[in-house]
């Protein structure tokens, strides 16, 4: 019997779970389920025989490096600050390791040492970064072996909500993920390439300077410029694009009014505000804006330059901004309440279906003309466990561990899929469970 | 003989230096000073028969604490973070510690074990923290003490130049302290209290919401919020104030140009920019824009919403922004860079002189009428050595140490100075050498 072991049993590794533990009745695996929380553990196997729950904190180093030891395949789930550790202990106990998870700088220089090993270190091998990286890199690949020049590369990505989950909410948002990075999203500068130049897009514009993208059947979203585009000029084998950009795709209204909390200062981290015991919403907003008698609302449209029906205004209304609801806690930064209320306000009900969004649209040219080709992935959550978001993570882990416990040969050291022999596997599989892009290639001009 | 320890012999310890060597020609003393840098300390010490050379890094705990064994009085200079384990190894080698830094809540938790050690650990006694402290308490005591009842309270300071040394200079300002600090000044939410209401500003908008103080002969300023003032209403005894605000001033023309920086995105310190090599500053300025054919200049003013030939313009134009020089680094933050550009554009000349300008402004009601307290401190420094800010930095430290070391008793523990025992004796001697307040006081309204 091989060991499979998950540590960390959040919600994002239930459908990963759930895959092994399926396999695992026609396999000869023994699937282990690590986490400091017994319930959780326990719920997630549901008493399915092939599972082994273990209740354990990861901040023991001993205990962590016999599970290591014990184990085949090592799948962490863990925040990514950890996978530096479990790597190495990967490394000692030649057990190869899996995350979804950014690569750092530090995990990259294992590579010789996972080579000589004979292990694999596999990040990035989720949604977002994992399926963005294989299906782009699926295309580029295609449109290069068929002689094409690519001019331009656009990649958006939404961890979004099933449209009747949002019904009346005028943000059409809910907390899928991380609260605190929801909060926090965008601060720094973004980098993107636009008609060739380098363009750095500040915290405070971010929100304002959206694109628009119809997605036909899909709808009509937003995005933001995510992070570092210019990044994957590299990574991607981009040396000859024009453009390059990645982004954060959302419902129409919810960027403008983000924008706003930003610009009233709300979603500041660096200071703590204290003495908030029974303060209002109200009261605490009103504190961002000059000391005025007016009505609170129509001194905020006049802080933000917009009129007091705007639909910003009815989104930070929505919220309880405007409301006398006490806030619940003492101290904290401006961002720390912000989550408290978004927690709140964008919670998950039981009923509610999530969903993922991905698009890629690639300009280029072949025999002199210039093409488009896209692709749109939309998954929605099948239940409240088995969401979108837990599905597109944990598949892409599932599918490559399937491989590497069933004989398939892959490469050694450390790795993030971007080469055909890792997509192309866990692409065909990730379609047949449903996880599938349409795709389709227009004529933009001809030579 | 008793030895005095300066460990840190940075630009802003010079006056302080210079004031103990003097103390040392008719007292039992050696003034021991210590740098990792030693043409610094011998530079500093300049020969004198009293004064003691000391290379060392403090990053060597048990030289460090050797240091503290043998020394009666520790006067420390060095970087805050490094003032706990100084202040442990007063308390240990019974050894008094002065500093010219803010007490964390670390050091504050030292309380008692200062008391048994019968050591006395001094912090906030520079220019700001330290005189703004004193000079605010002696006022707000004496009012009290004459029956009056504190209705506002402002407090605002400025590193600044004289006016010679920033002719022609659009932003009047160079860098006399550190200029990490200056480039990210504001960051986070200020807080204040007006009309008794508390005051968030974001920093988006703090270099925007300024407030202008004429200072009679000194000149005309304008001042931004400075942190948090709320904090000051419990550790100045003002609890019946209506409004408490402490501000940072500046020249005219300064906040409203630093806020254009802002808004452009070039203060930003979360993001790594990226392969910059050969890049000019205008090109660089140009990716903070969305693309566009036009003159920079004009683009620029239009992300700015303000006229082409407006002073701010001018002011970003002066430091080089729209120029053709080489950025001299690769990579690093919009900060860093313009950290490089301010601190080549700032720098200070051999022959200027800088100034130190505080100001309080206090409101209270005695008797049935509403007075009005002023008092305004502006020092000029006296040659590139002994700066105004090396001065009021360095002269409050000097004098408290030679009252400690001449036998004046004062309370141990962990302390600042607020309280009268403090403060009387180091302002009546600063106001001997120069440091002195102009106050007066008028009558607002009578009753």
């Amino acid at each position: 019997m091989d060991k499979i072991t998950v540590i960390g049993a959040g919600r994002s590794a239930t459908a990963l779970i759930n895959y092994l533990l399926k396999q695992a009745e026609k396999l000869p695996w023994i699937i282990q389920v690590v986490d400091r929380d017994r319930e959780l553990v326990e719920q997630k196997i549901g008493g399915h025989p092939k599972g082994v729950a273990k209740v354990m904190s990861v901040h023991n180093p001993e205990a962590l490096d016999l599970l290591v030891h014990e184990s085949k395949l090592v799948i962490s789930m863990l925040p990514p600050t950890l996978h530096y550790q479990v790597a190495l202990m990967g490394i000692r106990n030649h057990c190869s390791v899996l995350t979804a998870s950014y690569h750092t700088k530090d995990l990259w220089g294992l590579d010789r040492e996972a080579r000589q090993a004979g292990v694999l270190i596999m990040g990035e091998l989720g949604l977002d970064p994992g399926i963005d990286h294989m299906s782009a890199m699926q295309l580029i690949d295609d449109i290069k072996a068929h002689g094409g020049t690519i001019r331009s590369f656009d990649s958006v990505t939404g961890g979004l909500m099933d449209r009747a989950a949002v019904d009346g909410n005028p943000w059409r948002y809910k907390i899928t993920w991380n609260p605190r990075n929801v909060v926090l999203a965008g601060k720094g500068t973004a980098q993107f390439l636009d008609h060739g130049e380098v363009q750095y897009v500040p915290y405070q514009r971010l929100f304002g300077q959206t694109m628009v993208w119809d997605l036909g059947p899909s709808g009509t979203f937003d995005s933001y410029a995510n992070r570092d585009s210019l990044h994957y000029i590299g990574m991607y084998g981009l040396q000859e694009v024009q453009r390059i950009y990645r982004g954060t795709l959302r419902y129409q209204g919810f960027c403008q009014a983000w924008k706003c909390l930003i610009q009233l200062g709300l979603t500041d981290d660096l200071t703590s505000l204290q003495a908030l015991e029974n303060i209002t919403w109200s009261s605490w907003l009103r504190r961002f804006i000059p000391v005025s008698d007016g009505d609170l609302r129509v001194d905020v449209a006049r802080q933000l330059d917009c009129p007091t029906d705007d639909p910003r205004i009815s989104a930070l209304a929505w919220l309880g901004l405007f409301g006398d609801e006490k806030i619940p806690v003492n101290e904290g930064s401006a961002a720390d309440l912000l989550q408290v209320l978004l927690q709140e306000k964008w919670a998950l009900q039981n009923e509610d279906r999530d969903r993922v969004l991905m698009h890629h649209q690639i300009d280029y040219d072949l025999n002199g003309n210039r093409f488009r080709r896209t692709a749109t992935l939309d998954v929605l959550g099948s239940d409240p466990a088995e969401t979108a978001m837990s599905k597109t993570v944990g598949m892409p882990l599932g599918i490559l561990a399937r491989h590497l416990l069933t004989g398939t040969s892959f490469p050694t050291g450390v790795h993030i899929p971007v080469s055909r022999e890792f997509y192309e596997p866990i692409l065909a599989e990730l379609a047949g469970v449903g996880i599938a892009f349409d795709e389709s290639t227009s004529i933009l001009a001809t030579g």
